[in-house]
């Protein structure tokens, strides 16, 4: 059995099941020396071809007040931090296009996880710009510069190019994992990403 | 930690990842020593509730094609058969109002298997009777009082108050596993709820 080449981590940073898979996925790809390839994208544009104009999670209370509850107890499980969010979702387009500008950047891993813990653990709205620099600066970004280019011309196509690029390979839902062509969702599938035998498909 | 006193498996006949749980459930239980209470529903009055008048994984086409490639894979890594039915969702009311009215029969979970392999491995149309007779026989159950007792007023009322329950007590999908009020969706929260401690909750 071969590990993969790598493992894409498609994520919404309003996306509730991502949080863990954040906070999981370095360690876990590392133990099988899998590399991460981080990959923001967001799923408002992706539920509206499904004629959703807000998260399932509220549009279907009932689907809801269960994945609150299921979140709850796999971040116990995992000793996580969790506070539930006085706001869901929450704007995740500033976040989203940092990723999608930087992706390379060795502060992104950082970064990423920060913003998860400021939105789930520490209910801080990601939306606002200084919440979004406490998280920058966290894995020693030069903050700055990398909002303003992220809000440029170029950082917003490059967000809407990775959401493009998600839709067109399947993704409908985060967190997503992609090995090749080789689709995963959810949290619960990230062990199955990362042991999937590419070779062997 | 305590084991759970009991899981409650509800179940809809129609749903694939009912498939694998149905086929894994008896012995991980048996393993943990906890009781399994066998509980078949439906699920079209549930999603009735929600707006949709099919199953999700054919409203929601890219979905559904996940689905079945990520059930194919669950079944390969588990080394059970699985054929990809021709029709989806199957017919699944002759056979939920039999567990209904006989849950605590012996022959129950060998006809609960015997159902999930005819749909999800054998391609075979689980609403016709000579389907359900033939699982009914896998497990010695006396097929054909079974049948007309299931039928009767009474068989079709113990399912109709299933289903009823199961909404009342915040099932919206399958599998879904009940210990005590604690709520587990999905064929990947087995092992979360033979391990729950209700004594710590």
């Amino acid at each position: 059995m071969s590990a993969p080449a790598a493992v894409e981590f498609w994520f919404e940073f309003a996306s509730t099941y991502s949080y863990p898979a954040s906070q999981r996925i370095e360690a876990l790809a590392a133990e099988r020396g899998v590399p991460v390839v981080w990959r923001a994208f967001l799923l408002g544009p992706i539920f509206h071809e499904q004629g959703w104009n807000d998260s399932p999670f509220n549009l279907y209370p009932v689907k809801g007040r269960y994945m609150w509850r299921d979140l709850e107890r796999i971040c116990a499980g995992l000793d996580l931090p969790f506070r539930r969010p006085s706001q869901f979702p929450r704007g995740s387009l500033v976040a989203a296009r940092i990723v999608s500008r930087f992706a390379g950047e060795p502060w992104v891993p950082s970064f990423v996880r920060a913003v998860y813990r400021a939105n789930f653990a520490e209910d801080r709205d990601i939306a606002h710009r200084d919440v979004v620099t406490d998280c920058l600066l966290e894995g020693g970004a030069p903050a700055a510069a990398v909002l303003a280019d992220a809000e440029s011309p170029e950082g917003k196509q490059a967000l809407r190019d990775a959401t493009a690029e998600a839709a067109r390979r399947g993704v409908f839902g985060a967190p997503s994992f992609l090995v090749g062509g080789e689709l995963f969702w959810g949290n619960d599938r990230l062990e199955a990403a990362l042991a999937w035998d590419a070779t062997a498909a």
